[in-house]
């Protein structure tokens, strides 16, 4: 299934982001450029750059379930504004504690402009991120709609950091338990996806039960959609994927697949997949006796159906809140283009 | 003049940190560790520590605006904490964009736990502080009181990174003017005080008048402050700075009094000190010829005018606000005392 046409969203979304960067004077205006050389709109030089822009999927899931819920989408703009933003914070960090150069075939921020330019205009985007929450009551919403959305967006955050949190601590562990990293994919993926729509909900209206049901929407959307990009980190088509085959094997990331395989050895004589990720870094040599470890735990197997079960749960939870139309269509077809990507 | 009594107010600063930070479950409970190994009360492996403890000063002046304003200052915790937190992320972030390794003689976080763990380390307790200001509803202040002093939060988070921005960029310029780094220290220190102290003031009722008065005492203070601070890191006694003797000339910064230097020398014939900061890093034998330099341009009664002309702004600015005993007598004793540091 392709991904439906979101540009009514997304126009807005880009004209919003656009004006919460529009800052910043002589003196300090490459601080202003080099987030939006991250978002993609200006190259290295700081001259404008017609490049391959995000999806924006995070501020659109926000725009549609406020749609869903009865609201007019248009007055949710700033919390979408401040979702996109959030999450591209946390990609600057995430750059620079993953030690990635490029990010979508473009040098990351750290890598053009250093270090300490990094950290700190992950700082100054997420600075704008809470800015624009707040800015919510010249949309009309009430004082406590406001701090609602700003609490869930805060909450979300110290989620994302203990998700982080998690994964940098299982780089440097042999002993990661599947449930371990249930929990790590929770926070680092399903909690912010979960918040945009729950902030969108909110933003529509919507009452405590619909938004806990929106919340679990969110949650199972985010654990089938971190799943599959596990399948596709190790079996996705490089043309495809953008990455090189088997990326993950060559970092060595324990994803899902590698962790079921490695519990599923456990019970075995003999421990090779053990033997291969407690040796330090992979390369190319090792990776077909790493997939092969795999298949005999039938690992692709396990992941493709863990993946169908959050989807499934997804579907479920989405169609419990029953919903306006057509926003509830859209949504089924973007979760759906999401969770059987190949684009 | 020494430091007054404080007790009173940072024992319950320092509950209320406590009571902020006391999450984490078995899984996360290290990222809550390292955050509480920053703040001194547990050592590198997350055992209990009696170390010293930051002065508390951001949180101090907030209390002491809220009870000057004739507000209740207990009432004014969560912020008060909610400003150290975030005092203390950007410190945490500093310490990774200036390659410090150490920290009042103790280990920088990211000294410890790796660059990784740092950085998100500081984001968790960013999140924490957002957290904290946003509770301020339940001491009983008004969603509109809330979002005010939580905006307050988010424009000076943003004004924080432009100045951090700026001392960044002028490491690898050798054309910072007077001016620009003035700009830079607003920023960077004076941004954070005045701020403290409006927080404050807001909490305890004060009209938008008075709210303007304190924002400037709190600026006069950080000018002030900053100034002094770079005359310490050149002219210091290291028995009472804690840092090596004109640790700011063997860092190479360029602070006030070595920018009046070179402004002053840019007019006559020769420029000796240009020439020493053209070269990159200065060892000690560099160090008697950059005080030479200084001597010739007078940069030391420069630095001390200019502190002392602040210092007197701040005065005037806190004797026309008025404001009730005996927090407006300890703020006099507060203020002096920082702007007449030996300790």
């Amino acid at each position: 299934m392709s991904l439906p046409d979101l540009s009514l969203y997304t126009n807005e979304i880009e004209c919003a982001l656009r004006q919460t960067l529009r800052r910043g004077d002589a003196g300090n205006a490459p601080l202003y450029g080099m987030m939006q050389y991250h978002l993609g709109w200006l190259d290295r030089d700081l001259r404008p750059h017609q490049g391959r822009l995000g999806k924006r999927l995070r501020p659109v899931l926000c725009l549609l379930a406020c749609q869903a819920c009865g609201g007019d989408w248009h007055r949710a703009l700033p919390a979408a504004c401040a979702i996109e933003l959030l999450h591209n914070f946390t990609l600057i960090h995430d750059d620079i504690e993953d030690n990635s150069t490029l990010r979508h075939e473009r040098a990351t921020v750290w890598n053009v402009w250093g270090l300490a330019q990094g950290v700190n205009t992950g700082d100054a985007m997420w600075s704008l991120s809470r800015m624009s929450v707040l800015s919510l009551g010249a949309k009309g919403f009430a004082p406590e709609t406001v701090l609602s959305v700003a609490r869930l967006l805060a909450e979300t955050s110290l989620a994302l950091c203990e998700g982080q949190y998690l994964d940098i601590s299982f780089e440097t562990r042999d002993d990661v338990t599947l449930d371990e990293y249930l929990r790590m994919i929770e926070g680092k993926t399903a909690a912010l996806l979960s918040a945009s729509l729950r902030a969108g909900a909110l933003l529509g209206g919507a009452s405590e039960v619909q938004l806990a049901a929106w919340g679990q929407v969110g949650r199972e959307l985010g654990l089938a959609f971190q799943i599959i990009d596990d399948i596709l980190g190790i079996w996705g088509d490089p043309a495809v994927t953008g990455k090189s085959a088997a990326s993950d094997i060559l970092e060595g990331k324990k994803t899902l697949p590698i962790l079921q395989a490695l519990a599923w050895e456990a019970q075995q004589p003999g421990q090779p997949l053990a033997a291969l990720y407690a040796g330090g870094s992979l390369d190319q040599s090792k990776v077909p006796w790493v997939l092969e470890c795999l298949e005999r735990a039938d690992s692709l197997s396990f992941a493709q159906n863990q993946a169908a079960l959050h989807h499934e749960a997804m579907r479920r939870a989405l169609a419990s809140i029953g919903g306006t139309e057509p926003a509830v269509s859209t949504l089924r077809a973007l979760t759906a283009s999401l969770l059987e990507r190949r684009y």
